[in-house]
């Protein structure tokens, strides 16, 4: 499935659906509302499927971009670079949280390399889709071409398209690349269009003198683009190659009506770029968690996200996402397996 | 085993497991903190289990306690009591919330009548341990006895040492009973001294007039007792079978090691009692999300704890800490199966 495929086959949710998963919330034996955030999933997850009672994922698959980010030259952060691909080959042996995380919830574990400075043609158990090796500085000028971007948003589409052929029914965004804040912020910041002080946070967990020289770049950066508003622009100035596939797989996954859980600031900042390119694809997408990063909370506020977990995490890879698989599960089985007042023979309120 | 037995064997979490769990953390393969509660979570696992890494539960049950509630006669629910029964056949036939968020969680369901109002000894599929039919109206005088309660604490602690003796490694409160929201709002504001307008609630969902009336049921009873800081003598006066149940599965839990998972408003006022009971009982749990319902917050910030989700949710049955289980295998996971450092041959961030 190309990019273009995709983007012309999302649809809006369906509203018949989610009609239907409403009035059955009312009828099921429990108080109306009782189930809070887990009644309106069940909403979206009929909505996105266009079916009530929605069906049960039951095969859910993370995907992980990796790419490496030219800024790190600039000292945003204390890890090496190197550290990308060593992670890299960490979730290829199944030792990163992501693999602890993805096991627990059942979720296939897939790993691309979207844009690794280092070479990894012999590296098994991960997809070789490198675009290019890392970005340039995005302190000194454009991260990436806008061809890069395309090339990236292309890769991200397939791996969705590809996941749902294999039978994968709900996808996970992940991610991996040492420096991947500092492109999110300025991403955020710029199609926000909100301060670099507000939306640029600690990452990995820098000191204070670290975080003040991060906010300059990314401030630095996102004043070269003040005046656009084409996310392609804004992704191939301030972006990152992993951040753009994950633009491509959030839209894929829309395309095959396929409900995806977006993990913390790297898939928000993906995703605003996304339902730039889509508007409204984020209808389709669901927020795994809250990350403690200040640029996530500023994008699930302008998307209009309300995240299922706020748990002080700032890990990435998608385990936020991972840990939200069971909730989203357990939204559709409520509409496909409770019985209402009148099956179970429940007297129901008084009106 | 008996109540008291249970009260002697609880102890301490394990320091040194803890410590161990802390110190493993900063050699696993994430930024240190960058799990946020997750990481918390798994050192509270090390201190209960008493090892490190802890076990990884992999055999959840939920017990749910039925009783009924005289003070229903006194109008503070629009739901008939009859729906206590009718609830409890419906969990024996699995169609209910907590059927399904338990399946998807590979939990057990556990359902005890320790005291409905109707006579169910003909229903299969239940563990009939009836103390009595019912309370009295806590706003006439006393709900129970001080033997009642005792009788009732006796059924939670064999209920929890049972399901441990059947392997079960994980255990999750759940309740039943129309009115129990407002013997629960008395509970807690006898047991954290605090007005019973602050935590009373809408339970099910009632209008303003009746919640007004709620609260002034609750705050006359609650002044009865207003001397009193005996657990026993509160849950006789304003409790109910299936709280003083919940407190003895607490501490049956506590006394077998094994992580309880706390639900909503019901089992948090159990947990207060359990908690004034034996001092520290609360260390061996884990607040599975925050209720709306008022009391809840009052209890789970009296107790230090940090509920795992917050997503709207008010009907009980043990359904948010089903919701919560995968969360705690996930922290006990990360801490098993993560590589370190040293192990994956990634480099550490320079200090």
């Amino acid at each position: 499935v190309s990019f273009a495929d995709a983007v012309s086959a999302v649809r809006p949710l369906d509203e018949d659906a989610m009609n239907a998963a409403r009035d059955r919330h009312l009828r099921l034996t429990k108080p109306a509302g009782s189930l809070g955030q887990v009644e309106e999933l069940g909403v979206q997850l009929a909505g996105i499927s266009g079916a009530c009672p929605p069906p049960v994922p039951e095969a859910p698959a993370v995907a992980v971009f990796a790419a490496d980010h030219g800024v790190v030259a600039s000292g945003v952060t204390p890890w090496p670079q190197e550290v990308t691909a060593q992670m890299v080959a960490n979730f290829a042996a199944g030792g990163a949280a992501i693999n602890a995380l993805a096991r627990q919830v059942g979720a296939d574990v897939r790993v691309v390399d979207v844009g690794v400075a280092a070479e990894l043609e012999s590296l098994a158990g991960i997809e070789h889709r490198k675009v290019r090796r890392g970005t340039d500085d995005l302190a000194r000028g454009p991260a990436l071409s806008k061809d890069d971007v395309h090339a990236a948003l292309e890769v991200g589409v397939d791996v969705a398209s590809e996941l749902v052929s294999e039978s994968h029914d709900l996808l996970l965004t992940g991610d991996m690349g040492i420096g991947n804040t500092t492109a999110s912020a300025a991403v955020i910041s710029a199609l926000l269009g909100v301060d670099a002080a507000v939306v640029t946070g600690r990452g990995t967990g820098i000191d204070d003198a670290m975080l003040e020289h991060k906010r300059k770049i990314v401030d630095r950066a996102v004043t070269r683009i003040a005046t656009t508003t084409d996310p392609v622009l804004v992704l191939a100035e301030v972006g990152g190659l992993e951040i753009a596939a994950l633009a491509g797989f959030i839209i894929g996954g829309a395309a095959e009506r396929a409900p995806v859980i977006v993990d913390g600031v790297i898939a928000l900042a993906a995703l605003l770029a996304a339902d730039a390119l889509v508007p409204g694809v984020a209808a389709h997408t669901i927020a795994g968690h809250r990350s403690t990063e200040p640029g996530a909370s500023a994008a699930l506020d302008r998307l209009g996200l309300a995240p299922l977990l706020d748990l002080g995490m700032r890990l990435g890879e998608g385990t936020g996402a991972c840990l939200a698989v069971p909730i989203v599960q357990s939204a559709a089985r409520v509409l496909a397996e409770m019985a209402t007042f009148e099956d179970a023979a429940v007297a129901h309120r008084p009106d």
